[in-house]
């Protein structure tokens, strides 16, 4: 039987698999990543992990998915936003010499794409949109049964498509992307405004006599789960708040999946995918996102009978390994 | 030699040419199309037509564009937005028996997609966006060498991407689709609004004293083109009084390069195209509304060493027809 590797180098951990023929993770490691070490340095306890993981087995791939800008043709990451060392580090041919494995990259949305498509909720679907939730938005773009890359290997920044033309700065320089209004920063953002209102509301309530006795605000749990220390607030715990209930951290939930919903619109009327996955950290964000992202685009769909799912990703961390290891077979196939 | 026959069939007009294996038009013919007429007559009129021009010719396949939703595999015609009466019209099976020449069908805007990158500005190009701009916004998209139709053949409704969430109603039931504001309706719409502020300034300039004696205002070209009669006003005016160097239809031209230009740059995000062709009707406002495009999408775009073209098409009109005239080559291939 004939294993592939996969690993998915992000800002925070390395994650590697040893994957059989049926897309089974037989074996995994997780690995600390440290932003600051020289990539030469990283790659090398990559190799050594991952050789130390291929012992006693038959590895025909070395699949290796990465955030930020990648040549798939060379294997060259160019930059990556959560690794500032990495600046045009030849990944390919680094692993090849060290593992002498045939050795693959790619950015690693496409990765996550690529998992998401041959083993998780995507899998028989010929046009697809994987969209990764986190720090940023990531999309892989399955098209007609084959990974889009796009011209400049850019395709994908969905993320960077404008929802309000004169909306808030981005760090890529224009205004008004999706990215502002549903990642990470903005939903933590977005909730902090929110418990701060309740706050003000609730104090001026109990220094007030209530003539009118109307029904009290409940005070959101989110206090309780920061310990009423607003740095505390990640979209985890607004994740289990919304789990449990809590109007405020739903009202979070719903006005994210609204704004991420106009623009997924805007990716179905230009792809038509049969199917669109949210994977990532924040589609742990479940079902209420869900559902939201569901409202907000139909609420824009009028007639047509366009046929199409929008699904949580079951895979999430593991799309990365399981893609990763399947690039040698995809990039094999194309040419 | 071989020759392949091609029909664009749109709301006002069929065109038809009969094209060689290097692309030229050897004959042309044009019928005026009579909306209201059974689909059956307008194609028998048209199986007539074609057939006579191919009278002593060896023809390899009869190709057809026609806008609205096609069924491409079956060549069904769902719907036809300018064509009220034709639905669920199986063009291929009717075209077949009519000319005994194997048929296939294709959305128009497709069809001009494949002109252009067979045969016109995109040529040699894998990633190609190709935006016909008439009444409607249509695009074809040709991704990593492939005509991309999407799941449900939908693929490619840049017109009805979302650019103002809070946008004018969109007959398609949504609001700030892209199409309300650069279509022929938006743009005539909108010189007209700037034509009558032009009319009340002068009006009253003329009844004051200018007590200051700035520089008065230059009276629009445009008034003596359409004879002081708005409902004569038509996107041709405007480009005519535009070339002419006209400030307030060249300020016409302008606001819709940049909001087309909102629109192709979310595309961009998303597809990572190589080159992008501006054709139909509303692109021979020319050089000002590429310009105007390509500033839009340029003070948009940040550091990203990105590299495409937007250009304006050369074969316009004939697009359709040479993307037609290669559906079977490109149905079969891909079969």
């Amino acid at each position: 039987m004939s294993f592939c590797l996969g690993a998915d180098i992000g800002g925070t951990n390395i994650r590697i698999g040893l994957v059989d023929e049926e897309g089974r993770i037989v074996a995994r490691r997780r690995l600390r990543t440290d932003p600051q070490a020289p990539p030469g340095t990283v790659l090398e306890r990559l190799a050594r992990t991952a050789l130390a993981m291929a012992e006693k087995h038959e590895v025909a791939s070395f699949g290796i998915g990465i955030a930020g800008l990648v040549d798939h043709r060379d294997g060259l990451v160019f930059t990556s936003p959560n690794l500032p060392a990495w600046e045009r580090v030849p990944v390919k041919d680094i692993l090849s010499r060290l593992t002498r494995l045939p050795v693959f990259c790619a950015n690693d949305a496409n990765v996550v794409a690529l998992g998401e498509w041959l083993f998780g909720a995507a899998r028989g679907s010929t046009d697809v949109l994987v969209i990764t939730l986190g720090t940023g938005v990531g999309t892989g773009i399955i098209a007609e049964g084959r990974l889009l890359l796009g011209a400049n290997h850019y395709a994908g920044e969905l993320g960077h498509t404008v929802i309000f033309p004169n909306g808030v700065s981005c760090p890529c320089g224009n205004r008004g992307c999706l990215e502002r209004y549903v990642g990470a920063e903005a939903i933590v953002h977005r909730c902090r405004r929110l418990l701060r209102l309740q706050q003000h509301r609730l104090a001026s309530n109990r220094n007030q006599l209530t003539l009118f006795g109307g029904a009290s605000e409940q005070q959101s749990l989110l206090f309780d789960l920061i310990n009423y220390d607003y740095r505390r607030l990640t979209p985890k715990e607004i994740g289990i708040a919304a789990r449990k209930g809590d109007r405020l951290a739903l009202e979070v939930v719903e006005e994210t999946g609204r704004l991420l919903g106009l623009g997924i619109y805007n990716a179905i009327m230009i792809l038509d995918p049969e199917i669109i996955v949210l994977g990532g950290g924040i589609s742990r964000l479940g079902r209420p996102l869900l559902r939201a992202v569901q409202k907000s685009v139909n609420s824009r769909l009028y007639g047509a009978n366009r046929s199409f799912r929008i699904v949580l990703s079951k895979l999430v961390d593991d799309a990365g390994i399981l893609g990763a290891s399947r690039l040698g077979q995809i990039f094999s196939a194309s040419d």
